[in-house]
């Protein structure tokens, strides 16, 4: 197990995984360190960046036609699962792995909204990612009819 | 491969997967059959389901507290993934899967803004989920400032 600090806190993990999931393209970021990332990407004024999918899906883009806003899931491949209880830089007390949005998860993966300028075949220009260069993409989905929670 | 309608197509999947998710608790929800479940969950008139997260990853729920909203994400356990356009029920013409919100996808995996009533140890009472009961968990993650995409 890697090491942890004094106010975070790890599990063992099961075993085994229960599924697998499939990389199907690969996200073109500017960004080759997580200290470069942005901590929340922007779909306005962010650097436009490439979804890369992979052809086999090509057929899969039938109907999303730019400008449009999609949610991209992608697998935060260099991040370790096993914490429960971390402390974020410059936070000053640990929370809980489901009150965060750190990378560090059981399941590293992650969303963003993206805004999408431009198709080429099958790479999406979009604005609104913060992930490492060379991310795996896992899914898009088309964004609906907004779904919130009410605020108590 | 199963068998194909007129208007959807399938792709041959990938030889093997890339990357493995853990199963980190399930979700109770009144509906046994796809036919039975809600097209999108309600967060305000929903019923109430509840979310049973495993033992080994209670502590990864510190610093939630409800009433709070909460994203979701879930594991169509049921649903085939090599379809790349499908006709949704009811619909004219098919579509690209990453234009749909179907189950049936590369990576079969949901996400769904939930409003969390109440925590009794590791079982969140939630309302806003659509899936089936039994559906398994991948991950929690608190909702942050919206972040949408701009409409052109």
């Amino acid at each position: 197990m890697v090491e942890v600090r004094e106010d975070e806190a790890a599990v063992a993990l099961p075993e085994r995984v229960d599924a697998g999931v499939y990389f199907i393209g690969v996200i073109r970021t500017p960004w080759t360190s997580r200290a470069d990332c942005p901590k929340q990407g922007d779909p306005v004024n962010g650097p436009v960046c490439r979804i890369e999918l992979d052809g086999r899906w090509a057929e899969a883009l039938t109907g999303i036609e730019p400008p449009c806003g999609l949610l991209a899931l992608y697998y935060m491949h260099e991040a370790r699962r096993d914490l429960v209880l971390q402390r974020p830089r410059g936070a000053r007390a640990s929370l809980g792995t489901f009150a965060l949005r750190s990378p560090v998860r059981p399941n590293p993966i992650a969303l963003a909204k993206v805004h999408v300028l431009a198709r080429e075949g099958t790479t999406l220009h979009v604005r609104g990612l913060d992930c490492l260069d060379g991310t795996p993409l896992l899914d898009l989905k088309p964004e609906r009819c907004p779904n919130a929670a009410p605020r108590p």
